[in-house]
């Protein structure tokens, strides 16, 4: 027989009302009757209703989360923004790991078949991204966040990376370079290509050059970075300033620039892409161009949870604007727009433990 | 009138087999099949009936993880090594993070309220450990990941901080250091206090020396590393090496002593702890104590589930062995016990995007 209310407040020798007061995690409950309440709820396997009517229905008041493997540099930044907007909209948030593979796919799978979550928000959902499809046509509600630049037939949250290009090439050009080099990432990312758009474009008929021999492409790593400068370096090409689209490419830039007894910024400004947590730790720290990985989860979150609440939500992609963060690694210059001030440094603030 | 698989097999024109062969995710259904058969299973509301026995029982196959803001710089590698464990197991992940506080807090409680999960894995959980403690007394399973080096009245896995302050004086004691100097984290945390006690231990007898003037306290932040390396140096005080309890405080002293112009490795070796996402990115590069972020996660999860499927589990607390990991903050010498390669170097590993 089910456990109701009624039966908890009986066995616990208190009224309904005090019993709800618990349930709904209000603080004028003294602290011993509170526990004495928790524990019969325990004991007879008491589930509230609202609950229980939620289960009938087939809601589960729980949000999917699909995220590559948890330790790209900016999933903390995005994840707690999703958080963020999921709490305390009263829904919970079951994390799936793709990192596993296809089999971890498979899990997730399952449990959307099973019913375990209301809708599900994909973070670079790659390989999902035809089943996410098929589920979304089927009546789930699906949104993606989109870090790669391309387009998906789903709603998507991203960042406009050809503004993030226009931007870099903007603070180099108030710092007065005119010979430049960009080190790109792998070919076949959007983002870099549409990130090197911006960035050429923006340099069209201002006296600055980026010749196509001082375009080298690197695989995002800092070892990538260190290797990209090298060759530059190697084929004794001049450049005052360079942009790689990615932070820790730019970390590996400076390295070997360093070794190489170049001054940054001084004989070469350099700057960066993402705003990743080595930005703030690189000797010098790294201008760089900042993604808004929180805003960007959060905007997903509450787009997912609108269409769950049955709101009218537009279908197009949405895709956020970019800033400066000017540190040690471009020499300082006059506010030029989007730049954020040069004591920004989001990761310096964090405590280790 | 509950749907069956019999159900969904006759609308779908297929064997129930067929239809179990979808729900377990084997890959030997042809996609066009697979995809009728969970177009019927979300048209009707099927419900496997695995999930419905357990929703009966008040078991939810379902992990609740506690975690303070995501954005700690440890926490994606130890959310990864969780959801390594978690998710083969079967069991679903319900993440919440108590960034948001109080409020947060009481979500969670009210989840718990609410049968939403099996059991709990608190990291750090702080201000909630006493309603941690609460739930296990009435039979909710609960393990602790705890990265502050305190006890805690419940199943714990932590790190071995005594031992990773021994294994950074081996080090500096290796590369010939003799004149010590200190940072530690706030005095309030205990993983910091027993840290320094193995590093101070580990000197004794040694003929290296760490005066109490050469250890100072700083906030956890790079901000402040540098600024407890300028006290050092403006107090005029000569060391030729130092160890810091945590990453960012080390990139921190090592930006100090660059503009200080004090050579590291030569002057200075300058060891870390954590092996954070900067340690890799700094110019040199930090040596540092590698705590087992990802292998504490999955410890945790580990003792988690056993628990959850009732097999005998010790409740003693777990710590983990720290290691070396060596890069260019410290001068190269012979192997000591407990290092790792130079060429480790995780986090370079990651691309950006």
């Amino acid at each position: 027989m089910r456990v109701t209310i009624a039966d908890v407040a009986r066995l616990a020798g208190v009224s309904k009302a005090t019993v709800s007061r618990v349930l709904n995690g209000r603080p004028d409950v003294d602290r011993a009757t509170q526990a004495r309440i928790e524990e019969i709820m325990a004991e007879t396997g008491y589930v509230p209703s609202s609950r229980a009517v939620d289960l009938a229905r087939g809601r589960t008041r729980t949000v999917g989360v699909l995220a590559p493997t948890l330790r790209t540099p900016w999933m903390p930044e995005l994840l707690q923004g999703v958080a963020d907007v999921v709490e305390p909209s009263g829904y919970g948030l079951l994390l799936h790991s793709a990192a596993g593979g296809a089999p971890a796919l498979e899990r997730f799978a399952a449990n959307v078949r099973g019913h375990a979550v209301d809708g599900v928000l994909a973070i670079d959902p790659g390989m999902a991204l035809e089943h996410l499809r098929d589920l979304h046509r089927q009546g789930l509600p699906v949104v993606v966040v989109n870090t790669g630049g391309s387009r998906v037939p789903l709603p998507s949250v991203g960042a406009d990376y050809a503004d993030g290009g226009r931007r870099a090439a903007e603070l180099l050009l108030a710092a007065g370079r005119l010979r430049l080099a960009m080190i790109t990432g792998p070919v076949e990312e959007h983002s870099g290509a549409a990130c090197a758009d911006g960035f050429a474009d923006r340099l069209t008929g201002t006296g600055a050059v980026l010749r196509a021999s001082h375009v080298t492409e690197a695989d995002g790593t800092e070892q990538g970075g260190y290797d990209a400068v090298q060759r530059l370096l190697r084929a004794r090409l001049f450049f005052d300033g360079l942009f790689a689209h990615g932070d820790l490419m730019a970390a590996g830039a400076l390295r070997a620039l360093q070794e190489a007894g170049r001054q940054v910024p001084g004989e070469v400004a350099v700057v960066g892409f993402g705003d990743l947590p080595p930005a703030a730790y690189t000797l010098p720290p790294l201008t760089t161009v900042r993604v808004p990985w929180a805003e960007m989860g959060a905007a997903a979150a509450r787009a997912l949870i609108d269409r769950l609440r049955g709101e009218p939500v537009a279908d197009d992609p949405v895709d956020f604007e970019t800033s400066l963060v000017s540190r040690g690694s471009t020499p300082a210059v006059g506010r030029i727009p989007g730049q954020r001030s040069r004591r920004t440094a989001r990761s310096a603030e964090l405590p280790a433990f």
